[in-house]
């Protein structure tokens, strides 16, 4: 069953993923959409890795060291590119991005 | 931003598709596989449609109703089935499914 | 195995998420972004009903009819906002969806 | 737009992920279930692995290169587990992922 290695990062790429797919729906209707462009693409690909990095750790797959650590670079560049941003919704994904990289960085280490 | 109307919906889609997930990944694992079958191939169909419930949720999709409708019937199916089996995942996995059945059915009526 | 009922169907749903995807992407980078969003807001969705459906038929879930049935009101919905839009990658995207939603309406039917 | 740098690699996890995907729904209805459990689970980290590999090629993301080379070690590992079993899906599945690891791998490279 569920490794309890795996709980912090699980959670962590689950609140992940919500905040990325969060920011990309709020950013796409921003009024300084131009801006936001970096910032949508970034949100896409780390939604979409920390909810496969959460799924591999959910059936303990081999891949779970290297993927966390791919997927620790996806929440880093994510984490980059939202602080930038003064809207709230670009503020809280910087912090579960950072947070998430944090957490798979640990894992993979 | 996020409607507060899907709050306890994406929760329970959240913690239904990891319990799924849970499940399926367990069920591989039993001795008596051959009785898991349904088992699995619910608990993979159900995981796959809470994922994306929470995601058009999360993006306030237009589809949000109707696939919500139908997510509580992939859930209803998965909980029906594993309330049937003894092991822990299941059962919990049971509860999980009959809760986010009762929350996509109350969202879409 | 495979059923040959489905062929049809997997394909049209492949080349249309690819086609979404392909989209999203391209609008992203577009000058006129402003008039992009609904355009990728749509193909975000259609593209994640497509891959589901796919999965779906794949399987020979027992969710396959209702769900083309809904994967069909998605890619019309894309495909009637795509027509509207210049773009070589919305007309190509518009072509994918309506010959998607066509082929999940006849399977839903 | 799409880079025909990654045409044939798309190409390839998109039929790889199809074929896992019908490998592992095939594998659950097989009598021979227990021997078949390893070849499910690598058919579907293989499956989710091409199908996101296939969409960060399609956004033309930063983290291609690094992702096709963990895709390829998910491959692999599924051709030489699939070789291993008698039935056509498997077969198939071997010679799919074997082909895709190849992809990833050159384009990786």
């Amino acid at each position: 069953m569920l490794s309890t290695r795996y709980a912090s990062c699980i959670q962590a790429c689950s609140a992940c993923a919500i905040a990325c797919e969060t920011c990309a729906a709020a950013c796409l209707e921003e009024q300084d959409l131009q801006m936001m462009r970096t910032c949508i693409q970034l949100d896409r690909d780390c939604a979409d890795m920390c909810r496969l990095a959460e799924v591999l750790m959910l059936r303990d797959s081999a891949l779970v060291d290297e993927f966390c650590r791919l997927c620790a670079v996806a929440c880093q560049a994510c984490a980059e590119e939202c602080i930038k941003h003064g809207h709230d919704h670009c503020q809280q994904c910087a912090q579960a991005c950072q947070h998430c990289a944090d957490e798979c960085q640990a894992l993979a280490a």
